[in-house]
């Protein structure tokens, strides 16, 4: 059994609205990566949005609005930094923005980098278009499972004559073999389209899809046992799309549906996902200039607190 | 059987940000209203409101934000689109607005045509006050059911020594002989007033008033079972001000009310109202300029969608 | 029996966008505070709290809103100004704003004049550091039980050094002997904390602590019974903190946690608490700065009135 | 030479967020209207705007922002409180609200009070239409000359089929002999208009209309010498409509446009108007639902502030 | 000489809020662009921003609030609509929104189309990068001159390894020979840069510079010879990007930079620059997500509405 | 002579929105503060405000705006970076932020430290009161001057019976022997006031009171003149309240007053004041929360630049 490694928390006692605004005010990662368990990362990029952008500022204000969280889970009593060590990793730096989708090869150099040193990411997007360049580095040995909640699929083919938007990250990841679909839930689903086409991929792919309607009817103590038999033993990814959740809670997003899941149940949610076999996680699609209350990156900010949670334990229980 | 007439629908694949924005990005109808099923109409006049104004701006700004809106229904997997021919009418255009309710004459004029070219209006207000000078166009041969969804009954009698405010419409079309006043059920009534004399007129006329806390102890399911008993098969008229939703989903109305409907238990009530005997229908009381996330003219927008899907079935299987 | 004094409610019902917004639009009281029944007051400080200000303009803001409140009760039909006399008995004056702690005496003070005239008080916060003073002077001369809603324990023992900040009342309160902490039950808690002290002082002192899973899992009638049960027939202060309330509904406060009870179950749970024997009650934490529709004082208001509504019950059936 | 009447400024010694807002915090007027030099009056009415309304809200948002007022004026250590009485006389009550223009006489009803007390009057509006029943009271006995600070010429003829609105009272007062139009100078003239009935009516009549061009090319000082000429030593009634400033400093008005007066031209333009014959004046157009930062409110209350010291003077003179 | 085409302008007539907003109200244009003198197009592309996103919302919002525009200009009293044919062209449609540069061929395939129907355009950006697709088609047979107002030169090299982003549409135009930069004024320059490249280029190219110190040195008038003498009498382009103003006025901007020009000042240059030989202009960077008021795209609107005078009056004269 | 010490702008090359935001995107110190130049710092207190509270956040949200700042003055062509070694101190933590001004101790201890390193600090407030103990360091061994720009003097004498408010700073300073009043300016001052006193007290002391009236009558450049006069040679400190501006240009700010300074001056002024022996200086009373658009420190933060290159010059001139 390895020794843990804490996080020092120091600047997490200092009033919230004080000091240099990292991921939940854990330590800065300097060049050296080494000894990290879990890397923050903000992927500041929006160059696959089909409609407002704006989730090129997400990471910026999740970190902003994350010096509200504190240490200890108030329902499980878990302090991820006393099991593992977590550091701020800083952004993803592009050297060639406009030319999607190349850029999303630099997002994969980065994540193949964070494998490399065995740091399990937990990522603030950006769009969900990073999900894919993500994948690809971490999926890049075998497919991996997913639990995806959003109000959207993301299975759809084409956008504007391109694949890589984010409508399609999961269609592409499961064409690529990173996915496997068998092992992928889908929760949330709801709003029109103008064609089934994504809907219909993930049925036929074999994706376990929870549209809001069944979500509301089963509960979510049935969505989890759900999650956990469609996800198994195996290795899991977990992406959070805010749009997910109803506007009211998230309005500063690119795509808002209403009708959406409540923050609570989302909560309850991934706490019934503890001990799975996690390879990283994301928070996407937070657009802060659609958001003026700074709720949604508030909220997004917990959602990776209560994800940072899952991965500690995760890791704090194989050593 | 007649031949259904589509609607065009390209207008809808482009980028939601761009283009002219019609209501749901329809065709904008011109001179001639001839093949028109269902018409999309404005009526930006707010001049019987008793606390804030801002409903005349509501057409506007839910067109804008309906261009979010698509085409496929994911619970249903109907497209209205392709069932009946849809227009936007554009706005009641006025001629002596600061001559209320004179201009209530010139909103009667205009369904009065709506009418007579057998299309099925569904409106986007202004202020509740617009119900009574439609339902005056629409129900003058016979008295119609109604479903209403609202904090307030608007069943009152007079605010400022005039009979004809928007917490009076229903209360007038009842005197009048546009309501059968069995067959209408008011659901989602809330919030303290200053006399009951509203409460006791909807109760004493017969209607059946389904006050919030009866609402959130019955549920969705039995709502609807009632309702569809209350106005049965006859003709029927659909009222939705978005106040009866709570504030934060709507908080762009004039007369909130807090502990209301949520947006995912209005979805499930008008999905559960398919195939009645719509006359037309309205969704009512969007105030943009308290509306800063433009939350409450997307609701509204969605609800016209769901809106739309009922009436367009329900022509289509009448062909 | 002593006879009922009636509260003047004329202005009540003007257009609510007129005049000058005392709280409810009450008559406003001037120097001679006899014959009143029940004081709203504001206090409008908030020199104890520990992140961002601007409970400071509470009372302003929710008199402003206030101005929505109407008479009678939609489901109790109490009209609480037919029953007794209400008056707003303005703001607490300051005249060391700056010498915190000190200003608390200056709270203390007014609150001890206002117990000597037999009023009840129902105070607008300002943050929750003023409900020590005021019970300070409201139990001086017996500990009373306490309904505390509220995200947070805040029996917290110091910040930056400092025994006295919106963390700490209720322990100040109970090791001061102004609480029974075995009569005192805390509703809505969540929230990850940087230490467990206060959820342990909570605890380990007797009060009934209901974190929002228990709220969640066993709903609003059960938590009205348990409530019922710790706080018996003794004499009871309640204390509404507007972050127990999700921010979607209260986004102007200043420590917001997600994930919290909805307005529509606060309502049922005040109603549920009907006849208890009150002995002041509070609603704190509203800062306007932080609320760009005013929902979070427009909910601070409405939830004055239910209040209200239950003082003047309490005190009516007393007579 | 009679004696002085000093007005109480206790409240404006306390923070300015704190107390019930009165217009400056100066004393409420009850009943008795005896003894007061001048009432600032609240005339919460819009049933005149051919655009945006939200006027209405004007008065109590300006009461609120006009807590930032103090008592000696910087420039002129004019201390208005020193020399007369002011009180606040609340806001015209309206018993047909909904039954424009029969409005408009209940308005001239409180102002022909106010004049029959010998209080001159400066009035927080409210939309432009107010200003017509406002002179209907105060120059009933012979016309006045007008100092009008606006971007409209308020001179035309119809809107909608109607005299009444806010864009033609003084083309009405004009007519109706209550304004000397060879007295009347408009300053801040601007924007491009459908036809050119208005401008040509001002010009017609003799008025003298300073288009914003001609301001920014003379000059503040030779506007003041032009308006003093203008309006010589006989009875003059000052109109300030804010959106005669440029929409940047009074982004909350219903018909603004860009290219305005500066708010320090403003102050020095009123500071160059002293003592003048002042019948009243007021302060007109405040829109707060368009205003997010209340900077409209702030400077309308800072230039009823200036208007204040104006008007005090005069007063004072006449002694 | 040829007959005038006069434009529809009977919407304008309407109250502002009401209808469909096309710009400034003037009748869309169908398939049959024959006829048309003047085309006010809308560019909803951002996708060379280098800073904050949103000018895809640009034209949507500016056709928003044209509404408030009218027909005759107060100083001038040209109505543009009787001298001219204008319409509402739409906006550009894209087909790979995705693969910039690739994007910016669809916009110089709609212009060229344009200048083949003779039209002039009038372009509502989008970011500064859509000016070089304009110059393609606009510039295609001769370089032309350029009245640029602007905080940037926006002749940069690189950003991010492309040439095309909205820093650099005039290097690259210049180098394409599109622009004869000795004929290119560019107005109101300002804002540290991280190299000095972009003055350089600008000026060793020969354009003239007017920084912003010099422009309040020298003053409006001053720079108007300037421009004149600069751009003489051959075809000249004008571009106006929002943020050569002052935030103030448009803080809906991508790189806003504080210190700069003022809406009067805008307009009297624009005033000063009639009867020059316009082939086109546009108003760019309007970035409605952050601009709350609405100012910024009311300011795009009325500058607009001030350019379209200056070509309605130079085609007239050249009939 | 000694040799330059370069500041690492390597992040200032990124987009705007990515990364950690330190001030400037300069590097933040660490532990060791040896071969810094220019320390730039926050204060995150805000416990002296007599108004609305909020400049506790302005570091942070100053730091987030100033991402927009870049490296080459467009004016000078100074390039702060290329003269010194700039690093971001990062906050002054507290211990006892509830203990006013026992708080204020807490600063002057890390002033200490700052000026012991020999490090020129150039601050980001908090309020006003800050100014105090940051004197209270850097002016420990000799009086110094000051150029202070802000609507109000500083020097009233007490605010709610403390000596130690954001009124006072300057009055205290000048008591303590900090200050030399006679080379002390002030500018932009104005708006009403209680009492006469702090007016008084700077003239009477022999400070140089320029009113805004003034600034606006001589203008600028005679300002500049009037500051190096009456500075001189000797040590300067320099204070900058950002409501010495228009509230249009800095709404977010705890007690703004309309008619004031521009940004264009503003730059115009600070620019005229090179090559001063500054001792330090500060940019104070940013309140973020009362700041919808980030304008106001999005200004600060350019006004920090401006001083930056200010004293970057000056210690480069020396070496």
């Amino acid at each position: 059994m390895a020794e843990r490694r804490k996080t020092d928390t120091k600047a997490m006692t200092q009033p919230r609205y004080t000091g240099i605004p990292t991921f939940m005010r854990v330590p800065l990662a300097g060049e050296d990566w080494s000894g990290i368990d879990i890397g923050l990362i903000g992927v500041p990029y929006d160059g696959g949005v089909t409609n407002r952008a704006g989730a090129r500022h997400g990471p910026r204000e999740i970190r902003n609005q994350s010096s509200f969280m504190r240490t200890i889970h108030h329902v499980t009593r878990v302090n991820p930094y006393d099991l593992v060590s977590v550091a701020d990793l800083g952004d993803v730096l592009f050297t060639k923005l406009l030319q999607h989708p190349g850029a999303l090869d630099e997002i994969e150099t980065v994540f193949a980098k964070i494998k490399g040193h065995g740091i399990t990411p937990l990522t603030a997007g950006g769009d969900h278009t990073i999900s894919l360049p993500i994948l690809r580095a971490l999926a890049k040995d075998r497919p991996v499972g997913m639990i995806h909640i959003d109000a959207h699929t993301d299975t759809w083919q084409m956008f504007q004559g391109s694949k890589f938007s984010h409508g399609s990250p999961f269609r592409n990841a499961t064409e690529e073999g990173l996915l496997d679909p068998k092992r992928v839930i889908q929760i949330g689903i709801r709003g029109a389209q103008t064609t089934a086409d994504g809907w219909d991929f993930s049925q036929k792919s074999g994706m376990r899809v929870v549209f809001m309607e069944e979500f509301a009817e089963i509960g979510v103590d049935a969505v989890i046992q759900e999650a956990r038999r469609v996800v198994g033993d195996g290795p899991v990814y977990l992406s959070f799309d805010v749009d997910g959740l109803d506007p009211i809670y998230t309005p500063g997003t690119g795509t808002p549906e209403i009708g959406g899941i409540t923050t609570l149940e989302a909560q309850k949610l991934l706490r019934g996902l503890r001990n799975l076999d996690y390879v990283g996680a994301d928070v996407v699609e937070v657009a802060p200039p659609f958001d003026p209350t700074g709720n949604t990156a508030l909220v997004a900010a917990t959602l990776m607190y209560e994800i940072l949670c899952l991965l500690a334990e995760r890791i704090d229980s194989r050593r």
